[in-house]
């Protein structure tokens, strides 16, 4: 007989990192910023009455904002639910073709996710012995090329001319460049979009701004492309971003000094981590993100990783081809960092 | 030459309502709520600090309040940002099948719009010549079937038995009742999940619940059906409720004496609303929402809807096929129908 679930759209589901309910864990596990969100959140005023009202649909305070800062004009700005909703959306409009899309194998894991939910045939490049991007993998024929820059979870950056080289090459597909962690080191290729009509970049206030608990991404690229977006965007929801992100997300912005404040902490922190991991054995990789991506030369990574959980220190492992010895560790304050050392100290010298 | 605008999803938008600037507007055009929410949402203190942490992807507690609201269980429930999202997740997740979905001529008006982005074919029933929908119509082979209840925009209500037999009709579809306005007058249909594991129930805190700027919207449907829900929704987008929406939303849910007396408010100003703009020479539909759909019999809607616009009362007109004569107008407060009704014997009379 025939059922409903004949007509079902079946997926493997995305497995997002554990958020314990536990207040005692150490959580270095969804690259969260350790440190809150600028104080003038504190200042706004929400309206309690207002909120039943419909946000505004263009969200024009948060997108006259973001282009005001990033000197842009508002039509080059597309903002969403989290930079996940931004890229499943650039997914929708503009991988739209027969051939398959390029971005590498080892990466930010939705993209396969994505693909698959959406249909979209995919070719996942190798990346080389080292983790680095083959630029040359990129030069083929494509329906769309995405990639982290810095790559996640290895956190290795690649200079402005790698990219530009991919986007000059390839004038028939979209290049999305997901900087969701280019304030920890890295330098933007947001420059590019006013010559390049099909580069876009991705952000999101979910690391470098703190407040992932809003659901805040964006995309810039040129006029054109940001129409595109927000077409399909109004065809599958018209009002996602609510008053309160709208609100707070605008309220940050300004504040510039305690957000350089807070990446410099986090960038010396991820220096000091890095030496006391080599110091203990590990193999770290480069990393210019507010993570690590590192390896024990004897101890197994899933042994870390389950020790580390009974003593209430959260990372990231995944038992995947290729990233099975490494562990992503999220830079946390100094004290979560030292509390991490001391446990792998013991961990590490007590299994050798 | 190969252009990537040759990969481009493109799509004719949905047109929100307008939201003015102006806050001198009496805006009766997105059917808002005019009491705000529960003050319950006054006693939520809101830890900035913890926005730079992510939102639980479950929506736990939001969903467990729900679950015991309605009682029902924990799993019948799925989340998403308005139900707009929650729909848009159930085409894509339901109405994959080749065969069209089923929904009114003259309904919600994101329903073609869904399915033109997601590439699903339809057939749109036409209401009869009363504007009812037709039973019989949806009796015949289909990929799925949608329709609000009360219908949009006419606010006509029909009877569990309607709606069961078409469920019962229909057992290899999923039939999604959307009850955004049930809370108005209307009797819900959620004691037949449990009977039927092809009937899906949405509601939404937009309008009785008086929180459209916080964006919730729910499912509520057999287990089953709510994980392949979750499924699809965690391969576009882990976490899409963001903090405020879960804390606040949640908070409102126990404060059932504001709620009914809000609702009651608005039935009684509904009614009194109805009689008058009878008395004025309008046919009214017999509407169970919070909205009335009237049409006048010798002046123009059109004409009504500008002259109201200057006057800065927004009301709803669609140039469309059958409904190009009537006005959706939204329940305000008393004083707002007052001043509508005086805007309208002005009009009404002058004209005639």
């Amino acid at each position: 007989m025939n059922s409903w679930k004949d007509n079902i759209r079946t997926v493997e589901p995305y497995v997002p990192g554990e958020q314990p309910k536990d207040t005692n864990v150490i959580k270095l596990n969804t690259n969260e910023n350790p440190y809150g969100p600028s104080g003038k959140v504190n200042e706004v005023k929400l309206d309690m009455n207002n909120l039943r009202k419909y946000p505004d649909a263009k969200v024009s305070a948060l997108v006259n904002k973001l282009a005001e800062y990033h000197n842009i004009k508002p039509e080059q700005v597309f903002v969403g639910v989290g930079s996940d909703d931004v890229i499943s959306m650039c997914f929708m409009t503009f991988f739209n073709s027969d051939k398959p899309i390029f971005f590498p194998d080892v990466t930010y894991s939705f993209y396969d996710v994505w693909a698959d939910v959406y249909r979209i045939p995919y070719e996942q490049k190798k990346l080389d012995e080292n983790f680095n991007i083959v630029k040359e993998d990129y030069m083929a024929e494509n329906g769309g090329i995405i990639f982290p820059n810095p790559n996640a979870p290895t956190g290795i950056l690649v200079d402005t001319d790698f990219i530009e080289d991919i986007v000059k090459a390839n004038p028939a597909s979209v290049v999305i460049i997901d900087e969701a962690y280019i304030d920890f080191g890295g330098k933007s290729v947001l420059p590019l979009i006013d010559k390049y009509d099909n580069l876009l970049v991705v952000r999101t206030f979910s690391k470098s701004r703190s407040m992932a608990g809003l659901r805040i991404g964006y995309a810039m690229g040129n006029s054109e492309l940001i129409k595109y977006l927000n077409d399909v965007k109004y065809s599958v929801n018209s009002y996602t971003m609510n008053t309160p992100s709208i609100i707070y997300g605008s309220a940050i912005i300004d504040d510039e000094e305690y957000f350089r404040s807070t990446l410099d902490k986090i960038i010396s922190t991820r220096e000091r981590f890095v030496g006391e991991l080599k110091r203990l054995g590990f193999n770290v990789l480069p990393s210019k993100a507010n993570f690590v991506f590192a390896s024990h030369k004897s101890v197994d990574a899933n042994v870390i990783f389950e020790t580390l959980k009974e003593k209430k220190v959260y990372v990231r492992h995944w038992n995947a081809p290729r990233i099975s010895d490494y562990l992503r560790i999220t830079i946390g304050t100094d004290e979560e960092m030292d509390k991490l050392i001391s446990l792998l100290e013991d961990i590490c010298c007590a299994t050798k």
